[in-house]
């Protein structure tokens, strides 16, 4: 005997159920569980997921018995549904479709009014009494078979179809008559024949062996891999194949079909919500010609029917627990379930139908918790395009930071502040933005760059910022001097208007209407219920008090990532940064040094203010010291006449600081080793802070973090002269403030020797940014020339710069805290790279046993329930 | 009964010998093994290493016992000299010394004339009746103690001293009067007094207790501690300390003092060779204030101390079967050897030392080829500067490429071709080079570059080329523009003189004399027992026939890397490549490659004859495309004018393809990816060469490298391309030919994933330079920046662009190594970056079980001869 390979379900009941997914598919599991139900669904049988892998693995032939066991289920079904496959007077019609573990809808092929034929048409029209009925239905078959089966594009079918309606002057599809029908179905034919030189298939076994052979050929089609590598589906999976008999909304006025929800899918309301049309197939709802009738119209049409209905939806919400999307049809005033699954729902309903639930006690709080994905968080903390507004979509760039802007166009940070400042909303466009900028970008209501990746300067900032960004849009011509935009024949110059979608990447023409998010009583008790769940931690990367305050706000536990270098930036201290820069020896760079300290300490206190008593992981200086000096002719020349000295002395000392390849350059700890007067500073800085607070009774709780270090010699080195310090400074206020020495770990040579570097590290931070670039050799800011490539191609499956890559970079964080734990059991581990509010790889990071992760202000949420989804999913 | 701590050597023989190095040091072992040889040696004993590690490792104690020996060894020398310790009437004097088991000249410190105070020196002064010499040897005495026990610095007894030759009115130390040593004594005692409060030790036994701690300290001196980072010497070794009888040559007429050899050191001829001075001590040699005599007027000046001295030297070299470097002292007419070890000796030497030792039947073939160090290779390979010659070092560089060149400067490269073509001898002086510079490099003395590291463009093509090159030399000011070049003062315009040596990275003020290599005979009889002893495969880099005929010559055994990129670069080429690169499409872009076609095809026909048979891994186009277009603006003027486009069109491109960091960007197979026509084309030429040659019978075979691969997907995508374009030409031509494909390890994610990209890739070469700079994250052309700080501060031991960091690059390479076997048992895997021409690397190379390593023309002897020592040493 062979193996099963067929289920059947039926009006005595199925031989599967929703919990053999595996098996049978989504699809195919749900009709058996509403079969289970006693719910009315057309009979039908599944044939297993296994059967396809096992197609594919025999050069596309069928395991032994499958086919026997397939005309066993033809059968029953006509047993069940009182009707014979190729009868010639009520002939059984019957739809071919896929249904895989995972949804991946419209990916796969689904032939329906499988079984017509010439002579069984002319029964269908007997038995319905409608011509015309019968020969669409036969039409639309040959259509479907012949580009499914066949592999004859639809597109020649439409035009013969088209150029029908044409000749003879009508515009609707319903209202060619029998006769044009009959025609078409002859034209049809004679495609197929010049086409593929064969007569269209009668023998109706046939054109069930070939359509079930299409649908599971249709799992390996490009786009469906595609999907299936863009949603991490496994390959192996496979689909099956559901067989069921055809009814139809389209027989009359006592038919009808439609699709209704158990929730409204927008705001999570509980009613029933939904639409339908009288006599109409499902195809013809998705065409648009007819305007469908909300649901609650149904009640006056058709009460029973709608009774029937409000009555099987409670029942599948009750069953499932959890909002159900369901599609039905109406055959002469008989209601058939025709599917029923999870809807799809915005953020805000999701979070809403979630929260109803438990206190309705349908669910538990965790079950709530795995409700909401933490990507759909971005819809309720950022304004988001209006999905009803028509857009013109200029340019594609990269989705850098979300949420949604519209503004007027400026070339530059200074006319940013000033129209800003004069009350205008603006967008900073430019080629790339450079820590100058960034004054600038604060007063934008959105950012886009024509160069860089999702880690460039601008996507960092302003994520930090929580400000929309569209990053690296190659497609613009920007023209900074001359303020000229150009993107696909559209020409703009400074003042003009533009929409900017940073969760897309797409850029607009003119203004587009946006809905401004809203946070609700149910958000934080959803997030609340996360905090219960995750075992991870979740830090912020902030660097100035504001961003600190949101973050949290937010519900951030400590900052993971507070880079000094913006506070060498701000005002007036840029000037002394140049000053240190400009010196030619380290008496002269510690003067400047120290006109810094006191407002780096300032800087301090206020961030160690807001996160009272949190911690707070302080990076040192990172960036190479070209970036502090001034760019442009103007910006030289008013800073040699400030410090006295000659526009050539700073472009030579610009020229000199130049570098081939700065992100592998003169940065991070290598310039604390050869300006140790540098990081002496910054760390005095640190200490005067807390110490002062400490004074005050306050508990501060500093780590200082060394950026950059890819040998245990780089950290020793730096370490030693800045315990000095601190140790100094507290001895000096006589307080003992509690404090950390730890490192980046963003360099593969630090993963690789991390058990060296843990014997003097306290902490390791992985920079997953760097890392990512030099495990990859790929430059974030210069990946966007071939990225699109390698996505395209399927050379990658995703930016690494947005997920972490597992297999590759994964591999050394993980040699990392082996390495780091096994000589310093008690390291403590987080990351701090811009994945750490990415969901997949905060999954990651807490599968490795990681402590925390740290995220830009705005991704601490998503970090959130990011981390207690997969606390949970372990835990089932 | 404690440890024996302390080993006699005296008149009776020796307790340790010649194998006890690792107990005893290098010089206390060979004191024993002369003394063994009854060879007359002054008595004395030897404390162990063992005790300076004890002493470090409890708080600079001695262990137990160690004292007792001591006092016991000096008694034993008491009786065997015939003089007592502290006898105020014929004092014994001893010497202490340091003695590491290797070789560290200098670097640790030594106290001579022990045993001398206020009454002892009267008896010294009595017995030898010279009372100007027993006050000298006191003066000497406490200015030696002062400095290297008390650590008051030389230099302040310097001062006085030379105070006191002042206010008598001498010059020669010789020439002070006993009475005015005298005065210097109790001077000297009063800047003890002074300084340390103490009044200058008259305790013998305290003097030697204070001076055996000197020498143990002084072997974790900074200076000691650098040397053996530097020479790879571990620091638990340890130094022993050689306690021995004074003996003086400066007693008169009947004494003196020398050292020889007992081959010529500068050419390995077999003769007696050295110096020697009448009555003065081994300090007054190094001083040069007299001129020694040559060895073999000591013949006629004292014929039974010469005959004796010729008996010993031969019975030395004969025992220790290599050339020794040895020194005497002679007392009153009586002869004392003071030292004997291997002689160090130029390479020439080395080479013809060890051939002849053979052919004396002394040593076998193997010892013979360790004897020369493959470093040493350089001199006989390259020019050098000739050693005796005065020069002015005006700046230091990076050694980039080894031997020395003597021009006139020359800023760009067309005016070298014009200069050298008109017969002139020109440097090429660069800020940096591209390789737009080829041509001028090629027609080069030498290369001098203000920019970039050991493997930067200059380096690398320059050791390709085999050509002098200085390169990151940092502290030069070099105007391109208006041709000066600025260095300490020193300017130079276009045409003047200067000189290079580029085996120490100085650059010299004008012309400097130069000694030119030459082979002989017997250097081919060392290379061919090298290959006879050697396990690893030796292949060569090399991009053009020329290169690849020198590296053959040199013993190459295939090419490990042939760079595509320089055919590109040549004459009209280049043009082509342009047209390529500015085409709006892939038509565009097949249209301009197809004219590149039968270029490549001719290269590698030319390349693949030269070699003969011979493996060639062929390495597709790697560099970004920005490289290949024009930067001036006459050039591109120029090439706007050539293909009938705008100069801002070229502007525009050039713009769009410069990248923030090329060496991540979009290059290597992201090329192949994005443009697979230029890889087609590549292939296509390959095997068009290929092809052609097989029909003509000749074995050709191709190996094809894909370059920076970091993921499997990008191998599979470009493999399989490829392997159609091969099959179709071999197709075409009807022959087969045999051929691997494979792939550079440069990036750690492919070392990380080597298990998956071995499924794909028949051979891996690790591109060991590209790796190091992702490892580390360190810019081969940035590091210059902060290399020198790394070195100076021990953050790390050296350039890791030079010779491989094995505890952090290496463990990729071996993880590569492992995880790429795992999969494929027979993978061939090779090594091509720079260090597979350095020893230390080579070595490391075979220990990982690599099949060939791959390195410059000029580097192929100097990684056979590694290769050999590293597989006779694992044989030993």
């Amino acid at each position: 005997m062979s193996k099963k390979y067929v289920y059947f379900f039926g009006s005595k009941g199925a031989e599967g159920n929703a919990g053999m997914k595996n098996t049978l598919g989504g699809k195919g599991a749900n009709l058996a569980e509403m079969t289970n139900l006693k719910i009315p669904v057309p009979p039908g049988f599944t044939i297993t997921t296994e059967v396809c892998n096992d197609f594919f693995a025999n050069n596309n032939q069928y395991p032994d018995g499958l086919w026997k066991q397939a005309e066993e289920g033809i059968a029953k079904l006509e047993a069940d549904f009182g009707k014979k496959f190729g009868d010639t007077t009520d002939p059984l019609l019957v739809s071919v479709r896929s249904g895989a573990r995972a949804s991946m809808p419209g990916m796969m092929d689904t032939v329906l009014n499988l079984g017509l034929n010439d002579e069984t048409v002319e029964g269908l029209a007997k038995k319905t009494g409608n011509e015309r009925f019968a020969y669409d239905c036969y039409r639309r078959f040959i259509m479907m078979f012949s580009d499914v089966v066949l592999e004859i594009p639809k597109r020649d079918f439409d035009k013969v179809f088209e150029a029908k309606k044409k000749s003879i002057g009508v515009e609707l599809d319903t209202d060619l008559c029998k006769d044009s029908l009959q025609e078409l179905v002859l034209a049809f034919k004679g495609i197929v024949k010049e086409r593929k030189g064969i007569d269209f298939p009668s023998d109706i076994k046939e054109q069930l062996r070939l359509s079930i052979n299409a649908v599971f050929e249709s799992w390996n089609n490009e786009r469906a891999i595609k999907y299936r590598n863009m949603y991490n589906i496994p390959h192996n999976w496979g689909t099956a194949v559901n067989v069921q008999a055809m009814v139809f909304g389209n027989t009359g006025n006592n038919s009808g079909t439609g699709v209704a929800f158990t929730r409204d899918p927008s705001t999570g309301e509980k009613r029933f919500f939904g639409e339908y049309l009288i006599n109409a197939q499902g195809e013809d709802v998705v065409a648009g010609v007819r305007t469908p009738k909300p649901i609650f119209e149904l009640e006056r049409d058709k009460p029973k029917i709608y009774n029937e209905l409000v009555e099987i939806y409670q029942r599948l919400e009750a069953h499932y627990k959890d909002m159900q999307d369901m599609e039905f049809t109406i055959q002469d005033d008989k209601l058939y379930m025709l599917q029923t699954r999870n809807g799809k729902r915005t953020a805000t309903a999701a979070i809403n139908i979630a929260v109803d639930m438990v206190a309705e006690g349908l669910i538990d709080k965790n079950t709530a918790v795995l409700r909401v994905q933490p990507e759909q968080l971005d819809q309720v903390l950022h304004p988001m395009i209006d999905p009803k507004s028509e857009v013109t979509v200029i340019a594609k760039g990269l989705p850098a930071s979300p949420g949604a802007a519209v503004g007027k166009i400026v070339f530059d940070a200074e006319t940013a502040q000033k129209m800003s400042g004069a009350g205008e909303k603006v967008i900073l466009v430019r080629q790339e933005t450079s820590p100058e900028d960034i004054g600038g970008m604060d007063v934008s209501q959105g950012i886009l760059t024509g160069r860089g990746g999702m880690t460039s300067h601008a996507a960092v900032v302003a994520r930090g910022m929580g400000r929309c960004c569209v990053a690296g849009c190659s497609e613009l011509s920007i023209d900074e001097e001359n303020k000229i935009l150009k993107a696909k024949g559209y020409t703009y110059g400074e003042g003009d208007y533009i929409s900017l979608d940073g969760s897309s990447g797409r850029v607009m023409d003119g203004q587009v209407k946006l809905i401004k998010p809203k946070l609700t009583g149910n958000f934080g008790k959803l997030m609340a219920w996360a905090d219960e769940a995750r075992k991870l931690g979740v830090r912020t990367n902030a660097d100035t008090p504001h961003d600190a305050a949101i973050a949290k706000e937010f519900g951030a536990e400590g900052i993971g990532l507070c880079r000094t270098e913006h506070m060498f930036f701000e005002g007036d201290r840029v000037k002394a940064v140049r000053e240190m820069i400009l010196a030619d020896d380290e008496a002269g760079r510690r003067t400047a040094l120290k006109k810094i300290l006191p407002m780096q300490k300032g800087d301090f206190k206020a961030i160690f203010k807001v996160m009272d008593g949190l911690p707070v992981t302080i990076r040192l200086l990172d960036p190479p010291l070209h970036e502090f000096l001034p760019h442009t002719k103007k910006d030289m020349e008013e800073i040699a006449a400030d410090m006295g000295i000659s526009v050539d002395a700073i472009k030579e000392k610009s020229n000199q600081l130049k570098e081939f390849n700065p992100m592998l350059g003169h940065r991070g700890c290598r310039l604390g080793i050869t300006y140790p007067e540098i990081y002496e500073i910054q760390v005095e800085a640190i200490f005067e802070a807390a110490c002062e607070l400490a004074k005050e009774g306050k508990v501060v709780k500093p780590e200082i973090m060394i950026p950059l270090v890819g040998h245990i010699n780089e950290l020793s080195y730096t370490k030693k002269n800045l315990v000095v310090v601190a140790e100094k400074v507290m001895a000096k206020h006589g307080v003992k403030v509690e404090y950390m020495v730890g490192t980046m770990i963003e360099l593969p040579r630090a993963a690789i020797t991390a058990d060296q570097i843990a014997t003097e590290a306290e902490f390791f931070s992985f920079g997953t940014n760097d890392l990512t670039q030099t495990t990859f050799g790929f430059s974030r800011d210069d990946i966007g020339s071939f990225l699109g490539d390698y996505l395209s191609k399927n050379i990658l499956p995703i930016d690494p710069f947005v997920s972490i890559d597992q297999s590759g970079v994964g591999e050394l964080i993980k040699m990392g805290i082996e390495k780091g734990r096994s000589v310093r059991g008690n390291l403590k581990i987080g990351i701090c790279g811009e994945h750490g509010g990415d969901p997949a790889s905060v999954a990651f990071c807490h599968k490795l046993g990681m402590d925390y992760v740290s995220c830009s202000p705005y991704r601490v949420p998503i970090a959130r329930l990011a981390a207690a989804h997969v606390a949970l999913k372990e835990k089932n």
